[in-house]
């Protein structure tokens, strides 16, 4: 099975935020893993993107039924609002976290209780949660992680 | 319809922290308010066992199907794990926290997101949630708020 | 703990199926036991409508989350749409189908599948559901095997 | 976005069952759309494993965690049990049923109420699925079904 990596963060990313979130993606379409992520906006789109101009496969697991972002190959269509936040984290090896609000941080405390590793930039101080300094450090830290999970 | 007020908190409280739950859930009961929990064991069972006590109604939303605690009345059985958190959060029309682990602030997130009114005793310091400095403050500032949301 | 009686079928009941829904949801409430619901309309209105006019308490598990018809006591806002089919069953200890359509029939599906005693009443022939002649047999029948359960 | 198809059918499939759902996979594959099942064994398992075969993407939306077979590419995990076969469903541009019980009853139930397209060989004669003689025409049709509601 590939490695599955869920990206994170606000729905309405500012320009420095799209630019991670888009770098992120890229590197993780580049290592050969799957990025899942929210399927709508900001960082969600961002990463989608960055996978998707990099050859990767995106999965977007969606609050409702056809809310994707045109950089989602897979549309998961929950139809159940928050509750697709469980499920993304669920579902994800390892869970990268770019900014973010409240939504954001139910998806770190989920990823904390299920002990996933989770690796984030500017994004919530939580304890476990692994903070990085740069966007490059964050993808190249969580995609070590994943690929050492699946040896 | 009766007020419905959510109390969240640690599946293993200590006795301080049951206290508080067992304090808060009985004047829940006696404010005529329906009391919703997780249905298990810590807080959850300590809320359930006041408001029992004080011939309350109480609702546990459980995360399997026959996994409540015997102070709940009303057996909601998800089946979905942690997503029923989310539920329980939807259904409250204010949230109190009393300790807590990461459940509990996927909880807190939810409850923010949903700009659901929230206020914790000796819980997560999230902006948003009011920090009380005693159960009885805690229970006393959510039925006000509770109630003058259904005026 | 109470018994609990879920009562299903369509959300655009004629005259009959109303006021034989309206029937039911008055007898489980004389029984003593709670009456769960979708909380919309038809069938499900009227069989709260029925308990809530004998003193029972209702519940009504919403698809959305401020759904309720008025006859609702407690709201469990899933915002989870046909996904709270499948809370409702898991919650019931015997089901009851008034009419219904496809809705309906995913919730006869999933109580069978999980071995929950159901009745029904100019529903869906679905091996395994007793077919009932009137409101009165149903409602007998569905209350004597949740009592039975219990014991 | 590519189309999505969703094979549901018995989670024990006997040999015709599994050598139906095996080439109705291998269709999909080559069709180029994207397979998603239950994940598990049986119908969905054959059906995954057609796919996997004939270098197709599957897609596994699981009741639990980790409970994928072996030929699942992509695990969404819901940890929700049944509500999994409503986002199955609402996730699928069109379904083929094979063989089934009562969770593929519900399956068909939700397609059924959510107007997507539906085809089926030896499952339940429902109102609206149309029954096919042949594996192979079963998902000839679904594939003209799905490519058409693309155009």
């Amino acid at each position: 099975m590939k490695v599955q990596i869920a990206v994170i963060g606000t729905s309405e990313a500012n320009s420095e935020e799209f630019q991670a979130a888009y770098f992120i993606g890229s590197r993780i379409a580049e290592s050969g893993a799957i990025l899942l992520c929210g399927g709508q906006g900001g960082v969600m789109k961002a990463a989608a993107q960055g996978a998707h101009d990099n050859g990767g496969i995106t999965v977007g697991i969606l609050p409702g039924i056809i809310d994707a972002n045109e950089y989602v190959d897979i549309r998961i269509s929950t139809d159940m609002g928050q509750a697709r936040n469980i499920i993304l984290v669920l579902s994800a090896d390892v869970v990268i976290a770019v900014g973010g609000e409240f939504g954001t941080l139910s998806e770190i405390a989920i990823a904390r209780k299920m002990q996933k590793p989770l690796y984030g930039w500017k994004t919530w101080a939580i304890d476990g949660l692994v903070v990085c300094m740069t966007p490059e450090e964050t993808v190249h830290a969580a995609l070590h992680a994943a690929f050492q999970l699946q040896e």
